[in-house]
């Protein structure tokens, strides 16, 4: 068949596949021609000068394709998207293929100077920047339509010409990172480098944000155990317990930042200049002029999208937390119920029951939110926002608001209504081990299950044909091609939120909380990782300096924490006990207090510097240097001017 | 004299003097020749290549000399301190000399391409980044080290050899500026953009937000003056303005924060890159070197700055805020013994006494922020900081403290421990009406008759000389160089700070506060363009994007008034009677009212963008140009190595 590629005669010898393509069977040649052409045609031309090589199946199918490249292309690509790397002198610098020579481990013969996550980083970067020159349309396809500068690759993933794209793992690697990450029994920390160089920036931040997470509740578990074991229930141990738990979580928010800012340093993503961003493939719109970069593109009106979110989203955001709220009745009957019948029955089995109605509702409640998030997604995505960003945030705080009304409602009822601490922490247990238990099985040992059924069958399909190596590989990308995808972080960033929700916001009630969040995640750092290495395919990299949005849901939930714990020990029997006569200087007392907590949070917040001192002064080298050069050039210009 | 500055040779024929520099008397002649030499030598020589002139007084003392520059000097020197200007199509970029013929205005023959003030700034930046080569001393003054890049003139001011260096006034211009901004009687807003052309964007930005916020009080005293004249007390209406007042003031300082960028955009401040902040004059220590600049300099230990810190100036603080509620408690006494004496008298004088009390309190706190000033500037320029922001910061951070607490601690002890509304009320008239008679007072009419006096002296001396326009110049030196430092705008925000928690602290109890400040702000807008104008010499323009640390100050009070006026309201008997049967609800509604109200005010900060739509817009199409052409370098560069 090769005799067909006349263009792909500049394969190398040493064709390294790191990315392949999936387009849609039966898609006509002329388009697979085109494509391929534009693929491998040169920069000059308005190619991505990339390399590129059908994968023959054994049924002949030809609409797999693998894509490498040279080891001078990835070098140019990595200038072109801005990655940072370490330097001779132990600084970080934005890689230019000039002063290449400066670089720590750069040889020209050293293919791993680049790791492979950050050449499929590269490849995915050139592919998306392929940009319809004068092409009309998609050859072949008529009604994909194409304008100067639309992006060749989103239009094909829009009309389903291009089914997917993805990395290709690395099997040798794999093995080597699970074995260092979840292989062996051991206390210790993960091997966040090696994540990173693997699954690039975003993925190991959250693992490294999930360890450290664990590790800083470590102490609250630590301290919660004796509370729940000896009973303790004096006004002063709980007010000690309550006021550590608010100082710390503050105080480990603020620390995160510093450590996040370390590792992003030794990374590179903290230096990395943003690049400018391309509207979501998602985005449609009229053809029009855009006030940025003045080139010919879908325009939305940005009333119009108001409108959709005002008039559609919010109404309808309402009505799910209103169906939520009655939802939470429901299970208040059930709950009132159940306690009738234990009182009537009384035998182990209506004891049993009286956990029942809890489960059932935290059951229903993991339901609704995984139900609501499609709706979200829908909502948000109709919403027809530009940026991939700004869908981010809207849809983050559309799931945001929703869940933590959904999970805690209930709570709060008992908590501030009911007041029934015995039930509030019964409750909380409930939802808490629950939700756990079912996060677990619905995110990694159920999807881990499908994927190990999966690979029996095709094992068993293939069976004859798996001794040659390069069949190897196509069994390989046929095998990864029917991977689950791996949508990103969201998820698993969401449930740390609401676990963190659950240890902090009624603390002082179930100190127990914290030790049950500790267990949970050692179990989740293992179940997340067997769900990136063996049950999804391997995302691209995505290079990012912080965990973003999350950073600020964790503060806000922390200092509405602050407000309902202070609520809670005013409450407490033992503090009322301490004011008997006056009821009005109780909460006078305790409302000061709040606000001295609020007030010493947010001076902590102030003062904790966001980055350590080490890496202010590296980053002000950093300016300072480039600052220099400019007025070096500057004065060069000046002299030469004056000179005149 | 001319022979000797054989260097002077360049002078051009139409010199023009923009900067003048006073060295101490009797300064030796080798300095000066050495000095004047580094000034007019060639860049490449390391020279600043300006241009200078001694003034040769009728007494024959020569220790003043005026710099200028030639117009092509003047435009290099606009492209080194990052100026940004508006291009031929509308929009604003970095000058630099190469494309000098693309923006607005521009004309090899224009002088008024740069604004005087500009030019005086551009002055100011080469004379400060004259550096010290080899020479390890001043020439005549051994004990003036210098070391490799030590700024000569820093070093010169910092032994007295250099007395002052200050931009001349331009009379023609000034007279034009006085006429529109406070000559005639108008209604209207004042020349912005000529206050900043002459003055600089601090300045203009001061002037500018002290404009906004007059207006902005407005709709608070025009809600306010009925409730003084119908006397209203009822409970709902008072509810509605306090509600008013906080959502208000949270509107108006995010509004601010759009409004700045608009200005700060047209006047190019916005886009302006930070410039690498040189150590401040003051800071001294051993020589080492700094880990940033990795160049030797003087370098002082952070822990014995951070000694410093802790262990004095913190305990120095609390003591004078101790000191300051010990007076309040002596004016307590007083306002005692004043009741009682009316009491035993009834006189019309007695009842004048009653007022007594507080005028002197307010004249005592007034001269202990004054006195209370001095310490911190000694003290915080005794912590040694490095940079002048930092200084700048710790400076702004004591004196807030201590004026917010000598200012209100009397207002809070008898709101919230006497509970007297009605001294509460006098209080808070006598103490805002007098600090601002005495604010107007001290900060311009006192100087400007003064300088008034010292004009007379000036004139009556040199009166026979007056009518030669070169003599014209030395008399307006001999004048100008008389005249008081204008020392920033540090006194101006703070007076407003605190006319902002006058207003806003207690508004619902004395809404006509905000008429109050609403009169005084009118005044103030023309007595400080007098001062401005008339009594100080004419500042160095500071070129800047916002008012920096005041907006967080800012809204820390807006914050803490919502506290406040929650407190009141749930005092007030109207509210009390309400709930006639339990003050537990009322407290709890309070609460409750209280955090909801402080919810919605960081929702609303976070909802409304600092920028405007059209700003943002502007912002991201530069960013993307700049990137654009990054990546079309980068591709030419990538083009050329994958040709090879």
């Amino acid at each position: 068949m090769k005799e067909t590629w006349s263009f792909l005669d500049t394969f190398e010898p040493n064709f390294r596949p790191l990315v392949v393509i999936e387009l849609a069977k039966g898609t006509k040649k002329e388009t697979i021609e085109w494509f391929t052409k534009r693929i491998v045609d040169k920069k000059a031309n308005g190619g991505a000068q990339l390399l590129i090589k059908p994968l023959v199946t054994e049924n002949g199918d030809e609409n797999i394709y693998l894509v490498g490249a040279s080891q001078l292309r990835l070098l140019l690509g990595a200038e072109t998207v801005g990655l940072v790397k370490e330097c001779n002198d132990n600084s970080m610098r934005s890689f230019t293929y000039s002063s290449r020579k400066t670089f720590k481990d750069f040889a020209d013969d050293n293919q791993n100077f680049l790791t492979m996550s950050e050449c499929q980083y590269i490849i995915k970067h050139e592919l998306e920047n392929l940009r319809a020159k004068d092409e009309k349309m998609i050859p072949g396809y008529p009604q994909a339509k194409l304008y100067p500068g639309k992006s060749i690759v989103r239009r094909l993933l829009t009309n389903g010409i291009l089914v997917q794209i993805f990395p290709l793992h690395d099997r040798e690697e794999l093995k080597k990172l699970r074995h260092t990450w979840y292989g062996r029994v051991k206390i210790g920390y993960q091997p966040l480098d090696e994540i990173r160089s693997y699954f690039g920036e975003t993925i190991a931040l959250y693992f490294g944000f999930l360890e450290y997470f664990t590790f800083a509740l470590i102490p609250m578990a630590v301290i919660g155990i004796p509370y729940y074991v000896f009973a303790w229930e004096d006004y002063d141990k709980y007010v000690m317990f309550a006021t550590f738990n608010l100082l710390w979580s503050t105080v480990i928010l603020e620390v995160w930042k510093r450590i996040c800012a370390v590792m992003t340093y030794r990374w590179g993503t903290l230096l990395m200049k943003r690049q400018f961003e391309e509207p979501r493939p998602g985005f449609h719109g009229a053809l029009g002029i855009n006030p940025v970069t003045g080139r010919e593109e879908p325009v939305y009106s940005s009333i119009k999208r108001q409108l959709r979110i005002y008039l559609v989203s919010v109404p309808f955001v309402c009505l799910c937390l209103y169906f939520s709220l009655y939802v939470m009745m429901i299970y208040f009957d059930l709950e009132h119920w159940a306690l009738d019948y234990h009182e009537e029955n009384n035998s182990t089995f209506s004891s049993l029951m009286l956990y029942v109605p809890s489960i059932i509702y935290a059951v229903v409640i993991e339901i609704m939110n995984r139900i609501y998030r499609y709706a979200a997604e829908f909502l948000t995505s109709w919403e027809n926002h530009r940026l991939e960003s700004s869908y981010q945030n809207h849809l983050i705080l559309k799931v945001l608001v929703f869940n933590f009304l959904n999970c805690f409602a209930s709570l709060f009822y008992i908590a501030f209504v009911l007041f029934d601490m015995k039930l509030l922490r019964q409750s909380l247990a409930t939802l808490l081990i629950t939700s756990q238990i079912l996060n677990q099985f619905a995110e990694s040992l159920l999807p881990y299950w499908l994927q190990k059924r999966h690979v029996k069958k095709i094992k068993k399909h293939t069976h004859s044909l798996k001794t040659e190596m390069d069949l190897s590989l196509v069994e390989q990308v046929n095998l990864e091609k029917e991977m689950g995808t791996y949508f990103g972080t969201f998820d698993d960033y969401l449930e740390l939120f609401l676990q963190f929700g659950y240890v902090s916001l009624f603390s002082c009630v179930y100190p127990l909380a914290a030790v049950f969040a500790v267990l949970n995640n050692i179990t989740e750092i293992y179940s997340d990782a067997l769900k990136m290495c063996r049950v999804y395919k391997r995302p691209f990299a995505e290079p990012t300096a912080n965990i973003g949005v999350w950073q600020l849901a964790f503060e806000t939930m922390s200092v509405i924490s602050v407000v309902t714990n202070c609520i809670l020990i005013g409450m407490s029997p033992q503090v009322n006990a301490l004011f008997p006569d006056s009821k009005m200087d109780l909460v006078l007392t305790v409302a000061l207090v709040e606000h001295l907590l609020l007030a010493i949070k947010f001076v902590m917040a102030f003062v904790i510097p966001d980055k350590p001192r080490e890496i202010q002064i590296k980053l002000a080298k950093l300016e300072f240097e480039s600052l220099e050069a400019l007025k070096q050039q500057q004065m060069k210009l000046a002299a030469e001017s004056l000179k005149e």
